[in-house]
């Protein structure tokens, strides 16, 4: 190594962003954009762009982009409330610039030097591609760290233990999860990559997710895709043209308890294995009795289309279909926005895939927790013999940003 | 469980191949496709259909798709010569059929229901976006458990240890390897699984890698992507459309020694880890020293745009793209073919993130061993700080298949 340049002194990018307004300071996040759009390369068109601001985080009923990349986040053990905030406050800065096609902070070519850049620089060039980057409060963070202790919503309930997870602690929970959805994967890895860097000395990476495509639609207008097992997935979704639907089973209400979390989501994340190669050795009729569809319409068993109205009574009494139907969860819905993934093989050569399901509601106790019940276990869902839950994560998504506030905002308040 | 349906007599994937020409017979994978074409979905366009026939095997010089999988296997202890060819037979048949985006064998859902689908499923509906499967033998294959101990090439020569390197032996090597690209990793992704699937009994995966961007371009039309070091990489690469480098520096030739080769490549392949977190710590101004070029622009060091002609004496003598030269390598050029790789967090929470490098060349002994000799240990290329090559694979990639034929049919001859 030679000619290492003197590193010269200029404004960090934490001491930048408080120059610019700083926590809670109105205008700071409008005026950053407005900044930098004169110096920035013109790299996006308007179809590529999701609003980052509005009564809700984008991320929830935004049309499910192709590729994902999941992570969560734990606060570093002397990181008190101040920093987190602080963090919040830099992340809805950087957030805001990234979903809307710009590098983080002051540049990743033009800034000083001898300076680390400050964007790593593998999305230059690139649309956003329609980023949305979705933020979410573990459990965890409400355990009196942060003295956040009297504002943990009643909904933000530990997940019971559901028959035959099997959970592995080191890709289950955390402080904090950042979703970051795209239609070009760089794009949302470089979201995530950049907001751990940010983060460091407050939170790091507990875990993280790729996810190659999306298993759910979010409108009607998108063409139901398939999962792992070959087979339609979502169909039966929650579709975001539905607003009273979206009121009912998706959004925080006023009332609902915390108001911090009104116009919200509860997420529920679920790494959830598919067992690839006994499933493929699954003769048709029998994956189609399991799921309760035929394989190649989509259609419910005894229907000819994919959206005929499912006759229960004409499905397997273990099929998923019917367990996890509304009519056996005491009208319990939820918003799935999941997506497929492979990550290798393991020790005995066989495929590591299958779906990490997202799912966005408003109770997760009345919501997920009594629809998993009702598959969970040996004598429930047919699928249990093909799938199993490794990871698991609980997490309150607060509502939208206004320009100016941050990520949570209300939560400190 | 219930209503498992009887399982009916039928004609297995296997046998059918058989009747319909079997190992080696002429037209036989032609006859599948035009019988096939006939019930299947209309799924393909032209311009999302790459040729699967050919003097070379696609997805060499074809222009790099914007995804991958890649997969290694190693034949089971008990498997023949004779399998061996069944498989490769059987796997030509199956990549014929997904390359022209038709499902392998006879139908997802239009088979027997009472035995398993010949095909997963997951990518029925979808375009083949250029798809692309390409097979390399690796260099245990010619061990003599095969008979092929005399059909090695001295350019399959076992690749030195080279100063710095880390590899895991469950992430290298492999009897064959399977390069999938396309431009939907579902597509991808379906067409490994579905040819590990065929293999079963016969070989197992090894290891196996999701890439999500691709790192270099191979013609001349495409733009320059950039690798997770936030750089243009592969600007100098060899282009397709130079068919005499392509002749020098790519194909086996007549005359280099085993003729069944002539007309195929060698590829090898390393899983390079970035060290992501200490490179974003690094001024731009180190960053462009260590790859010789600046950041923005991708020119190199000294000029003002990224295809202006390098200077090696501008550059740093330990700068990357110096010690990379050809001119630094007695002439040594490579076909590079990498994608950029993420997979999550390593149990310190960095980011497990690099580049799946892959190049493909006539002869590894003069062309990568030469360069990455340059390049290795200390004192040389100063990106190895920030660099662990944790992987590696060398494979022999057969010339291009001929309707009738299978891959590699002359090694068997």
């Amino acid at each position: 190594m030679s000619e290492v340049p003197a590193r010269t002194p200029r404004l960090s990018r934490r001491r930048l962003f408080g120059l610019l307004g700083g926590t809670g300071a109105l205008g700071a996040a409008a005026g950053v954009v407005a900044t930098r759009s004169m110096v920035d390369d013109p790299v996006t068109s308007g179809g590529d762009v999701v609003e980052f601001f509005g009564d809700h985080q984008a991320g929830i009923v935004t049309p499910a982009q192709d590729r994902l990349h999941f992570a969560t986040f734990d606060l570093s053990p002397v990181a008190k409330r101040d920093q987190l905030i602080e963090l919040l406050t830099e992340w809805t800065n950087a957030s805001l610039r990234m979903t809307a096609g710009q590098d983080v902070g002051s540049g990743s070519v033009t800034g000083d030097p001898g300076a680390p850049p400050d964007d790593t620089g593998e999305a230059l060039g690139l649309s956003p591609a329609r980023l949305t980057i979705t933020v979410g409060f573990g459990t965890t963070l409400f355990d009196g760290r942060f003295g956040l202790a009297d504002r943990r919503p009643e909904q933000l309930a530990d997940l019971p233990t559901f028959a035959g997870d099997a959970l592995r602690s080191e890709i289950s929970g955390g402080d904090l999860c950042v979703q970051a959805c795209s239609n070009d994967p760089q794009v949302a890895v470089h979201a995530i990559r950049n907001l751990a860097r940010i983060a460091r000395g407050t939170a790091s990476v507990r875990w993280s997710q790729l996810g190659f495509g999306r298993t759910s639609s979010t409108t009607t207008a998108q063409q139901t895709p398939r999962n792992m097992m070959g087979f339609k997935d979502g169909t039966a979704n929650l579709k975001a043209e539905d607003t009273d639907l979206m009121a009912e089973h998706v959004w925080a209400q006023p009332g609902d308890g915390q108001d911090w979390m009104t116009g919200g989501s509860y997420l529920v994340a679920r790494r959830i294995r598919m067992l690839i190669e006994p499933w493929d050795s699954t003769p048709l009729t029998e994956q189609e009795r399991v799921i309760g569809r035929t394989k190649g319409t989509g259609a419910p068993i005894g229907k000819s289309a994919e959206f005929d109205t499912t006759d229960l009574g004409r499905l397997d009494p273990n099929s998923h279909v019917r367990l996890a139907h509304p009519d056996n969860n005491a009208g319990a819905r939820i918003l799935r926005r999941g997506y497929s993934f492979t990550d290798g093989t393991d020790d005995l050569g066989r495929l590591d895939a299958g779906l990490f399901f997202l799912a966005y509601q408003r109770d997760p106790r009345t919501q997920f927790v009594t629809i998993q019940n009702s598959l969970a276990g040996n004598n429930n869902d047919a699928l249990n013999e093909y799938l199993q839950h490794v990871g698991s994560g609980l997490f309150a998504c607060p509502p939208g940003v206004k320009a100016g506030e941050h990520w949570g905002q209300a939560l400190f308040g």
